[in-house]
């Protein structure tokens, strides 16, 4: 009896739990101080109505003989891949429904996929990276190569035509630096994607923050359906982080090493996964109705809103950041030079502030600063103000 | 770029796409005739009210800035955790809540509990057996034994000394044969696991429908938690097939090979997971109410009914068979030595009944047929009367 012994290689993860410490310590010594937490990466708005009455509607449905579901479909149910088809193609991204897996959230297939994967494989990520797609490949014995970003790329790193990969992870806009490709950089990770014969595998999950003209969606890049898984989620989209629904794009031309990947995950669903609540299906169609989405526009106005007053607050006071437009992270660069659990700690002590020390993402995060947007409109308007009186 | 090649090994599943073939074409040919389908594993009666009325409550709650609920804990709410426990004191198995953890059904964690353990285990199935045991370990490239199961042992496979195994899968009640460990035997399997220092993976899915005094839980038996994970679900016990809620216990001191298992489990699920739906944990800890608790108690007393009237006349026309109480599944020897495929086509055609060919889970299951009990009371008592005219 062996146990995975790559659980070994992945560094235990005390970022949050380190926070969590030093918040808690100043809390005890200053009781009466009101903290603020901009650290966190989950929404606080309500879900959508519209999505709230189709739940409690699939609920009743399970009440009756006549309605009652049972087993759903692997992909999803058909009413439901259609509407993630329509949202697609009202951006300009031709995906078919057949082309669609519906599941419990983007971080399952992102973590997922590489069951369908040989574990020789090399995989290239950013640096800083959202954690997941580290683990999963540590966990899975895959070695693993890094692209930088820093502030002379704008936190976008581009493909190095040196490097080999076979499996590319990139996250657009970007968790944690808010930071937004490009057509045209896309466009390069795509050709180059396509040269190494490897796999792009795109995590969307914040597309919905988009507002100026950048893709939304792998799939609007020529050439991407020849190379790209993409990953996509309600969480951040409708507040869908405490109902779990997300979806996966396979294109069905899409082969490597003589295999189609769109059989390989079906059948790595089939076996290992048994499809989405049906409840929570009729809420995540609901979210592509008309009502739907213009509620869950108002919800995500909110939140950029929210990240525009901490961004025009940095602008003010010349620091470097990247995002807080067409994403709900903003990505500083710590003051005075300081390292990121100092500037942790200069925020917290001197302005009750709770935010997340960039080095946590990554060996070119140290000296930088994640605030996220999902705060309340007066909490975030007064953290701005004790920010800003910091740093003057 | 090189995919997981070790999906060549699984056999396409043609088991269930074949019945259908053959029950479209002979419906094309004699369209004026009414089938009775006792071939599926899936319920139909309706979800227990009290799982429906505390569902719509958790959606309502994600309408409220003040009840919203965000990203769940990786292992589930602690209210739904200490419901379970309780469940499992109530048959007296102790097992605490800080050893469950809750996700989407108990065929994802029986799939996924393979990433914590070495490709180079090798695992011990019974013939016939529930396809996805096997199916995920060849997915990860695993070697695979197999403990026949025949009408000699009454299809209740026990270990042998001299065969070497690193994980065990067992299933009581047993999906395809309804067939049911006593104490004694799951004490000599536990022993036996022990001995190996194997694990054994317990899947307790069908333990409701048992009646009889026989284990329910593995951690029922002495000796269990130094060796086995128990894998249960919600899907047949309280009609969850279509809401997704399964749990999986680990306990706190099961360790192999210098790991602790508990912990290899929970970092697997932070990676790759992220819980379950707010509205469906809500749902789940309705059912272990004493209101949900008889509401489930009634529907399965309605599968049972059907169970026993398959069983009845199956007894009285002399057919060997197992399952049938303690199980919504009988498995029958098919009369007269015909193959599974030859009965499947003779049922089919002589008494318009649609049942699942033995073959289709394992050489063992040849010459052997399943029948469910998760049909209406009419059609089952119809079905019936048919097989019984059939083979007077």
């Amino acid at each position: 009896m062996k146990v995975n012994t790559n659980f070994d290689k992945m560094v235990p993860s005390y970022l949050f739990a380190e926070i969590a410490r030093r918040v808690s310590a100043y809390q005890a010594q200053h009781p009466d101080q009101e903290l603020i937490r901009l650290g966190i990466g989950d929404v606080t708005l309500p879900l959508p109505a519209a999505a709230v009455e189709a739940m409690k509607k699939g609920a009743e449905d399970l009440a009756h003989k006549e309605t009652f579901k049972g087993y759903p479909d692997y992909e999803g149910y058909a009413f439901l891949r259609e509407a993630i088809s329509g949202y697609y193609r009202s951006f300009g991204a031709e995906v078919s429904a057949d082309e669609i897996f519906v599941s419990d959230g983007a971080k399952s297939d992102c973590g997922n996929i590489g069951d369908i994967f040989s574990p020789e494989n090399r995989v290239l990520v950013t640096d800083p990276v959202y954690p997941v797609y580290v683990d999963s490949n540590l966990m899975a014995g895959r070695e693993i190569v890094y692209a930088p970003c820093t502030r002379d790329n704008g936190f976008l790193a581009m493909p190095d035509e040196a490097q080999q990969a076979d499996l590319i992870y990139l996250c657009s806009p970007n968790n944690p630096t808010g930071a937004a490709y490009t057509r045209a950089q896309l466009q390069a990770w795509v050709d180059y994607a396509n040269r190494q014969g490897a796999v792009l595998l795109y995590d969307s999950a914040y597309e919905a923050f988009i507002t100026e003209d950048l893709p939304r969606s792998i799939f609007e890049i020529p050439g991407a359906r020849t190379c790209a898984i993409e990953f996509c989620s309600l969480s951040k989209t409708a507040g869908f982080t405490g109902t779990r629904c997300g979806y996966t794009v396979i294109p069905k031309e899409l082969e490597r090493d003589e295999h189609n990947l769109y059989r390989l995950w079906y059948r790595r669903q089939a076996t290992k996964f048994n499809g989405v609540s049906w409840p929570v299906q009729c809420a995540a169609a609901a979210v592509f109705t008309p009502e739907g989405q213009r509620q869950i526009r108002e919800n995500i106005a909110y939140y950029q809103e929210n990240a525009r007053l901490i961004a025009d607050m940095l602008t003010a006071c010349g620091v470097y950041f990247t995002g807080g437009k067409n994403s709900p992270y903003i990505w500083l660069q710590c003051p005075g030079n300081m390292d990121s659990w100092r500037f942790f700690d200069e925020l917290l002590t001197k302005a009750q502030v709770v935010g997340t020390p960039g080095a946590g993402f990554g060996k070119n995060g140290e000296g930088y600063f994640r605030l996220t947007s999902f705060g309340s409109r007066e909490k975030t308007a007064e953290a701005v103000e004790r920010f800003r009186r910091m740093l003057s």
